[in-house]
């Protein structure tokens, strides 16, 4: 099969792609979970006119000539108003949140008064001043979130606030992980002379679980049809299941055979990027299958190729994912024919612009050069070379 | 108490704090943990030359004249070497990963070749070229990873292939959340007429849980004395003791008051900021008290300036809280006595420049605005008025 652009690649790999059903979860729960309707206030905030400040709820007209005598007649505090009337004369002690009495229609700041045990001196006031309007945070009926939000901290404060209780989100995809290969062990092994410790899919795991995914290691498989074939029946209910392996030409046949025999419809096989090149994805039944290379770089950036769009699209996230502008801090060369993701690390001007230059070695098996860039830079098929301190965009790295 | 700066208050809040203790994860549980200590690899990796290449591996001086006929004698793949030695004339077949036979000291690729079942041509080649040299990614006992480094994709990939199986990292950090006040009730209730719907708490669980601690709900406590002396207690095995409400100079006395007759040794009570001043901290035995206002911007700012150094101190990580350069998209006025934390939001310029505009209303209720924005503009005490275009410094607010 020829080579397919990244571009094609992944519109095959999310053809048909729709968000995953929404279950409710309870607002303790939330964090990091993806909003899946808009979500209206079921409340006005605050619900009644209040204070702002600790001091004295007052009638405007009572307080136009300074400074001003009047009488307390009361307290509300939060949680329990004054029941009456504030009348002509009148001041009722008032604490931050609590009700604005009926009459009153000003507060004055405590600074602002000398109260004895009969009167409060008013020194200064304004009329209006220090109430919050009812519905001044929002109306009930207000869509304050959109669906696709990512639940963090502001966001779930503001969901209580809306007094919603249970949340409607997306159900976490499934993402089962199977590494693949003889020579594959896991860490901690006492390594035999041409093993190799399982990295990749511990760093999947994280990947899976950072975009709010639900990682299921599925083992390592040998390289074998019979075990392959019972690892990948292991998946049977997975949203996703990402193979990593195939390295070498003989395993990559080996996985795509056993994934044929399982019923995989191919979506495409090899995609013209560098490194990832041997990747490739399709369909097994209603579980999407994507087939990283073995090499962790390649697996990397394959997964933020692939992976994190089709995470995204099953949690129907609004997030996008954003090319940031970036100054080139040394030379580029010209690509050759497959788009380049070249492993960068940036520092940044007072003014804020991104400096980003080109890790050294761009070998697709260093790990420790991986784990140390902070940004790709994407280039193009073919893209001339370009100078230092040309502007171009790069794609951040989190985690 | 007079108002003191929010630089001393910090430094009163982290007084004598340290790092929690080590426990050793799995690593598959490592994402988003804190590595406790440096870590350096235990094996080399690659641990022996291997091929970059599907091809063959081949003598450099058999292929010093082009093209070149040798004879293939074996394969070496990923998990089963070739174990002879590649003699002159000789070719192996070898697969991306494989070690690179003894004799070999180059591998062809195998578009550069054409082979019939005899014999290998060999049509183009460079001595030494497509090998990865053992320990090209790391050798055995380097440090690859920093104590202080919060765990993600990259990095937990990365201590898989140093064959850490287990990863030594900081305790999570066990925050008592604690919501004070008569009128407080949780989501999804029926609002009586006075009734505020706990925000804050929920909030705050997600902001901890962000930054790798343990968010506990010790619930609500009424107020009054009893209850919060109940409260505090259930928060004896926290590390850290977060209060919210005291939104009311009566409120404020009674948690305070329970907090002091538990044995409250009060850092500091009310900060030189706007909004948060009636923030106040101190240590409970060995939990830290962190008493915030109770309106949710007030509370939200507070835990970014005092809960979250806490938090990362605790965890020992070396994740700077970095202010970023921005431009005013519009004037500011000069500040008062207080250090200033306006709720802004970004736009950015082709060149990546961030542009933030103040929001309209900073009224410190506003949980609608505050969950929109995205920085904080730290305005110091007294700073003079800034134009439109000014450059400035923004806190970004995550989650």
């Amino acid at each position: 099969m020829a080579l397919i652009s990244v571009e094609d690649a992944l519109e095959r790999a999310l053809w048909g792609l729709t968000p995953l059903d929404v279950v409710r979860v309870p607002i303790a729960q939330a964090h990091g979970r993806v909003l899946a309707e808009d979500l209206a206030a079921t409340l006005t905030q605050p619900p009644f006119d209040c204070s702002a400040m600790d001091g004295y709820a007052v009638r405007a007209a009572d307080v136009s000539a300074l400074p001003a005598t009047l009488a307390p007649v009361g307290e509300s505090v939060a949680g329990a108003r004054f029941d009456g009337i504030v009348g002509p004369g009148q001041a009722v002690r008032i604490f931050t949140g609590a009700p604005v009495p009926d009459g009153a229609d000003t507060v004055v700041m405590q600074e602002d008064t000398e109260a004895s045990g009969e009167s409060v001196l008013v020194n200064a006031a304004a009329q209006g001043q220090h109430i919050r309007p009812r519905g001044q945070d929002f109306m009930e009926g207000d869509v304050l979130l959109r669906r696709g939000t990512r639940f963090g901290a502001r966001t779930v404060m503001l969901a209580a606030a809306m007094n919603c209780a249970e949340l409607p989100v997306r159900r976490k995809p499934r993402v089962a992980i199977l590494s693949t290969g003889d020579e594959i062990v896991p860490p901690g092994s006492v390594l035999g002379a041409d093993e190799i410790v399982a990295s990749v899919s511990y760093g999947l795991g994280a990947f899976v679980d950072a975009e709010g995914g639900e990682p299921v290691s599925i083992g390592i498989a040998r390289d074998d049809e019979r075990d392959l074939a019972d690892a990948i029946a292991r998946a049977a209910d997975a949203d996703v299941l990402v193979t990593i392996g195939g390295a070498s030409v003989g395993e990559r046949d080996l996985v795509m055979g056993a994934l044929a025999r399982a019923g995989l419809q191919l979506s495409f096989a090899k995609v013209a990027m560098r490194p990832g090149k041997p990747v490739f994805a399709g369909m097994l039944g209603s579980t999407r299958v994507l087939g990283l290379p073995g090499n962790p770089v390649s697996a990397f950036i394959c997964s933020v190729v692939f992976l994190l769009p089709m995470l995204r699209g099953l949690l129907g996230t609004n997030a996008a994912i954003v090319s940031q502008p970036a100054i080139l801090a040394s030379a580029l060369p010209e690509n050759g024919p497959r788009q380049n993701y070249q492993r960068a690390s940036s520092t940044y001007a007072d003014d804020g612009t991104r400096h980003v230059r080109v890790l050294s070695s761009q070998d697709s098996s260093l790990t420790a050069a991986l784990a140390h860039a902070d940004c790709l830079i994407v280039q193009p098929r073919r893209a001339p070379a370009l100078p230092a301190g040309a502007k171009i965009l790069v794609l951040p790295l989190a985690g």
